[in-house]
């Protein structure tokens, strides 16, 4: 295990996220009608829902989670240096997750909560056909506020990544708009993921002004980037994120990814995945491989490879983390 | 879900064992070697040595364990009438406990502690040849008293399902001989699980004479039966446990099973398993298909021959308890 809280190592990507833990269940589409939730987006609920949830749901699995933290787990499971700044409460599930991301090898040095609100979590509710419906309960993670961004560790890394939904919380917010313009001032990228079509819709104009103003590298699935840009093509949303950002990795499921970043345009198709079981994480472990990539010098087409390899892996089996050596997994699929 | 609290119903089983929380990892041999352990076998451990192994090892999944309670699990997916009694904490992890055993439609109305250690947590490394070695801290499960044992539950059950492992602390072997009782005293079949050869090195000649006494149904493994009448030929254990038991369930993993009540001997086989991944809950699972053919009339070797059907679900993926239907699995079985 890599030490964790060694001051002067350089990182290749701080990943600053909410540290939620995900509680995965499969089940069949009727209760997703039932609950009237709308089956691959993400629901924010609060404690009172977030235990008549549970108490309706099958036996479950517990696993560590978090967009940007399953993303900094696929980054340490690559090779690569990370560090995760998210918060969790002093309670056994906060326990749990402070576990996970430093077993994995990233940086967490972000203090406990130890009043409030309990550690987030995340139920998620799998289908047949493969698609997650997650209903967080956003819980301790809410509370990073600005003074939890350690400004150190993000001058020490080559990329600050920030997950979208941070930004449905105006504390969250504002650590996330400092971790930002750290960033910015030290010569460092920032990356951001718009994490889900529904959070788009909630911070659309903010999100654009943000990218327009302090986003390098933008990650985003097809619904994401139209709603973003409020069109109904790809095509649209592709000539107007390439005026934004420099560069911006455009997800489309099976249909592969499409990389643009001013006149120069990737279209990379999807790894081959032998069984689809479970997408939680897939755009999370993509995002890994593609800054993996992008902080060792690979040009872009192989960065999306790289990160196409990587979101295969986990659509493999429940759970939104790897579970084979990735850096071992993207080696041997170049070499191939 | 099935109501859990209709005092009317009739149970085929009731297990009472230890409430657990499994923490899952995949590792290598090294680390088995390192920390001293003896690889497919349990050990008792305390609060600091839990907290120090679990600082060593990976990034794991939680998911609710327990011998008997992964029994429970096991009946109510065959479609049995069961019921759980063992002793949680009012913590996040005994919240987590107790949901997925009701979830499973087991009934579960132990109160839990309000104080006291945390709930119970059983560290579990999984090698790369499926075996799993446990690591057990007790915790809240050990304040099992003779007052959480509802005498109506075990009047209600044909069978009264008991772990071996209930014996390690003075308070819940009370329980567990208060259960017995009560079976006996209704005229209900007392069954019990061995679970693992150091707890029977542990309480060999208190099982022993428990067996005589109250025992109508034992399940065991090779070494656990062996070590029992301390024989080192599995067939002069077979000997000695037909002379103390109505019947005995013997399984030797790959090798099969081994029934016999009185004069009648029946051998199985194993079912094929495609993919070997983590044998944690075969056992459990053996009982639970097992137990469930007995509840319904079913001749011996039919029951040994659901208990390897079950058991096979459970070795094919990591975790304890079944991720499908046992009941549709073994009907399939069974026709074919």
């Amino acid at each position: 295990m890599t030490d964790s809280t060694a001051a002067d190592r350089a990182l290749d990507v701080v990943c600053v996220g909410n540290a939620i833990v995900d509680v995965l269940a499969q089940t069949d589409d009727a209760v997703i009608e039932q609950h009237g939730m709308v089956k691959g987006t993400m629901a924010l609920i609060d404690a009172d829902q977030a235990e008549a949830l549970y108490a309706a749901m099958p036996q479950g699995v517990e696993t560590s989670g978090g967009s940007a933290g399953n993303t900094a787990a696929g980054l340490a499971s690559l090779g690569a240096e990370c560090a995760f700044i998210g918060k969790v409460r002093d309670d056994q599930l906060g326990d749990i997750f402070a576990h996970d991301i430093r077993a994995v090898g990233a940086e967490f040095a972000t203090p406990a909560a130890t009043d409030g609100p309990p550690t987030a979590r995340c139920l998620i509710l799998i289908t047949p056909d493969a698609q997650r419906t997650m209903n967080t309960f956003l819980g301790a993670s809410v509370n990073l506020d600005p003074d939890d961004i350690d400004a150190d560790m993000i001058a020490r890394a080559q990329v600050t990544y920030l997950e979208g939904y941070l930004w449905d919380r105006d504390e969250a917010k504002a650590a996330f708009l400092k971790a930002a313009s750290l960033a910015a001032v030290n010569n460092r990228l920032v990356s951001l993921s718009l994490s889900d079509p529904f959070c788009v819709d909630r911070h659309r104009d903010s999100f654009r002004s943000f990218i327009r103003d302090h986003v390098d590298v933008l990650f985003a699935n097809e619904d994401e980037i139209m709603s973003l840009y409020e069109v109904t093509d790809f095509d649209a949303a592709l000539q107007h994120v390439r005026d934004d950002c420099r560069i911006a990795a455009l997800t489309r499921s099976e249909k592969g990814v499409v990389v643009v970043s001013g006149d120069e345009v990737h279209v990379v198709d999807a790894a081959p995945v032998a069984q689809v079981v479970d997408t939680t994480g897939a755009g999370d472990q993509f995002a890994a491989g593609f800054l993996y990539g992008l902080t060792r010098g690979r040009d872009l087409a192989t960065c999306a490879r790289i990160g196409a390899i990587t979101a295969a892996e986990v659509i493999d089996h429940v759970g939104p983390r790897p579970q084979v050596n990735l850096g071992e997994l993207v080696a041997a699929h170049l070499a191939g």
